[in-house]
């Protein structure tokens, strides 16, 4: 899939024409803290899947791995009992440089899989920044992992992945203090919901390296699955999917815009000249900028 | 300063103006684990600058809280024995939206306070994502932030965290596991020398929330003037300046772009009709995509 990654014209020719294969894959992403145990639970969701017959996908974004990649290989390395088994098909996704975006990698990656035949696809995010919440618009049910012990630091976990949690996992429930983070998160959910609270179920879990059948992943497993019946098999269900299609075409939109500023800038020898001067104070970045754009018209 | 944020043409003829004014502050980055008291020790160097004379601008960068920032709210509280000091001007960027992006924003506020004479300037993250690690583009020195007892976890401290570094600081140095920390930090940065290794001070410190002079901030100030002495006096430096005005261009490039894009789709009534048409596998997001390019230009 390298040519998917280097987004080559026979790359773009090559998704419109597999399009027509997708729409059958339920794809579920799994973000949240460092630490909290997401791969063990995406290892025990995969074993689960793969049970119940399911062909699975795992798709696992890094952005913040630029040079070695080495915390994907770490959770790889996690995984790596399925990686002899024909129906899981597992591809990391780490950062594609400045002017790249992952989550339009990621819903690129996530169409392939689905017109491969893997129908139940797992995103999994390694880092929790804006990427990867933005990642989380390729998922049709997004998980949020948690662990007790945290601590009550107002970071603990952030606002923003509460936002787009569908279903809340805290992981390692077998920890002290499991019932005070269920606790604190049904009241940071209280807190958040101005008028109707959306539903957001939470599970508890203990996802432990190698055990097959992780302790709440079939609650959690069904957790989706009722999410995935209440939002997308509903009324509202086509609004949604064009929603999610909205995000795909304006994260493209950027990147084909991005791509011409990459190959305008080479065109004039790089930011070198421009740079040189701005940072001498002959100059000031705006101005720059502004004429840079122009040009590209 | 709302105006910066909002891009509008008089904002930017403003900056173009104050440019000739810049140049005179020392940007300082702090970046690292959520919970490491990242926010301490920005209160902590406050104070230090103030005790010397210096005027200090403090940026605080949070990209994941979309809606209430409720984080940096937290942190503010933090910081706010400095909020009667006419000589220290905090500023919170919360995220601008899909479109925008925080490093732009952060190189914008930047100049601004340069140009507004606060010579000492800190940009606070409050995350760990990429986009926090391109808002350390616009920094002199980046200090990344760390504590003991996170654990062996690989996800600990990310490699991209490491690889921006120009000072480690161990926070709650008082907490058992420091040596262990340090000795691991020491030993990552082993790992990742490929030859000549990149000289990068290991500082620990105990910045107590209301203490002005936490323990070790004077240490962690003297190294990062020793960086700031080896990188922005030596002979590399106009190279240095160049390339940090050429992420300075580049952002705003994108960013310019981005509002043409947006301007672009509300004149198409928005991309309702078009996702609607993918949602129903009509057509595909490449040629939609490439439709909407198209029609820009």
């Amino acid at each position: 899939m390298r040519d998917v990654d280097d987004r080559r014209p026979a790359a773009l020719a090559m998704l419109k024409q597999l399009y027509a294969h997708t729409g059958k894959a339920y794809i579920i992403g799994i973000t949240g803290n460092p630490g909290a145990g997401k791969s063990t639970v995406v290892d025990a969701m995969i074993s689960h899947y793969r049970a119940a017959g399911h062909r699975v996908g795992v798709v696992a974004v890094d952005p913040t791995s630029p040079f070695s990649g080495g915390a994907i290989l770490g959770d790889r390395i996690r995984m790596q009992r399925h990686a002899l088994d024909p129906d899981v098909f597992i591809r990391s996704l780490a950062t594609r440089g400045h002017l790249g975006g992952m989550s339009r990698s990621t819903f690129d990656v996530v169409a392939i899989l689905d017109a491969m035949g893997y129908d139940r696809i797992l995103v999994e995010t390694v880092g929790v920044g804006q990427d990867e919440i933005d990642v989380m618009r390729a998922a049709h049910s997004t998980i949020v992992v948690t662990v007790p012990g945290l601590g009550d630091d107002i970071q603990a976990i952030k606002a923003g992945l509460l936002e787009i949690a569908d279903v809340l996992v805290v992981n390692k429930a077998d920890r002290e203090g499991a019932d005070r983070t269920e606790r604190d998160l049904l009241h940071m959910l209280d807190l958040r919901a101005h008028g109707e609270r959306k539903a957001v179920e939470i599970v508890r879990t203990i996802a432990t390296r190698g055990i097959a059948d992780g302790s709440g992943i079939a609650q959690l497993a069904a957790a989706v699955a009722a999410h995935a019946e209440r939002t997308w098999q509903g009324p509202d269900a086509p609004a949604r999917a064009a929603r999610r299609a909205a995000s795909h075409i304006a994260e493209l939109v950027r990147a084909l815009l991005a791509d011409q500023v990459e190959v305008a800038l080479a065109k004039r020898g790089g930011l070198q000249e421009f740079a040189a001067s701005v940072a001498k104070h002959e100059t000031d970045p705006w101005s720059v900028a502004e004429a840079l754009l122009a040009g590209l018209h």
